[in-house]
């Protein structure tokens, strides 16, 4: 008798896993080990950009006479949101890291697989949004005396939130192979087909 | 022997499936057709708020001497692409009736699921995108002296903003639906597991 989950088919080994356990054949395991990986390297290049997007947008106030980032709504929003990115992605990097290491999740697995997911469909929805929001306000400040005055911090603001547009584009993708996880797990685990 | 596939565990059938056809048990068709029903909702949801946008960004400009759409590049971006995701789902409510009424996808499977879920990704970016774009420039707008000449002009892009960020959540659930569909198909149909 074949074991519909092809772990199992590969171990042959019918006995019920332990609670807490998981059966995983060499072939799944350096599969699962090879997607980490994947996941590790988007992740890694969300948090660089997103990272320097937030720098580039913190340290964009050159004194007290010229333009400052705080003054406008859309640029704090850039700030803030790529702060966030980093700051996840350097969590998220560390979990990974830790499930290549220990072929185990931090948190119990399915709690595991949603909140990455969950966490990289919104910060790339908000990441999104707010560069999309720096975006157009940097083209209206163009038409002011804004970036007359400070030529600088026109550019540098455009510097950011390309990056941070950048970012968005690794943690899109992460969010797309979090995704493909969370899918598996439900698919694999919960019997549910389509 | 069972097959893993489930779909023909409940048919019991193990004669290889002809090029074009697939096996679905009963549970499995009202599994489907439940499903698919769901994302119908999302979509005609997702039409009727992107459909209530573009109208009320594409109507709101009131007389030559008043301020229009067309003059700001955020409100144009938030007009196209509100019109483009209610084409667009329009067309995939067609599919989908299509779909529930005869249990078969207009296009190839493996084609129909990745074009949903691609074009339902790339749309829910677009349409946040072009909101967060208009909410900033409604904001922008709010300091100047337009919304002092026309207030109706202000208040008419703010609904239409607004309609616009609801049809990106429905178009947003569509594509978690559709992206879950694809995932089904690569872990069933390419035998591809984590």
């Amino acid at each position: 008798m074949r074991s519909p989950r092809p772990q199992a088919v590969a171990t042959g080994n019918e006995t019920p896993p332990l609670p807490g356990t998981r059966f995983q054949s060499t072939v799944s395991i350096h599969k699962l080990r090879r997607f980490n990986i994947l996941i590790l390297v988007f992740r890694f290049a969300a948090f660089c950009f997103s990272l320097a997007a937030a720098i580039f947008m913190l340290t964009n106030s050159k004194g007290s006479d010229l333009p400052r980032w705080q003054d406008f709504e859309a640029y704090r929003f850039v700030a803030v949101a790529n702060s966030i990115v980093a700051l996840y992605s350097l969590l998220e990097i560390g979990a990974s890291i830790w499930e290549i290491l220990r072929a185990s999740t931090i948190l119990p697995e399915i709690i595991q697989v949603w909140f990455d997911f969950g966490h990289d469909q919104v910060f790339a929805y908000v990441l999104l949004s707010a560069n999309s929001a720096g975006a157009t306000l940097a083209r209206t400040l163009k038409e002011t005396d804004t970036c007359t005055a400070s030529n600088t911090f026109c550019m540098q603001s455009d510097i950011s939130i390309a990056l941070g547009f950048a970012g968005f584009l690794f943690i899109g993708i992460s969010s797309l192979l979090s995704g493909f996880r969370v899918a598996n797990f439900i698919i694999n685990y919960s019997g549910f087909y389509l």
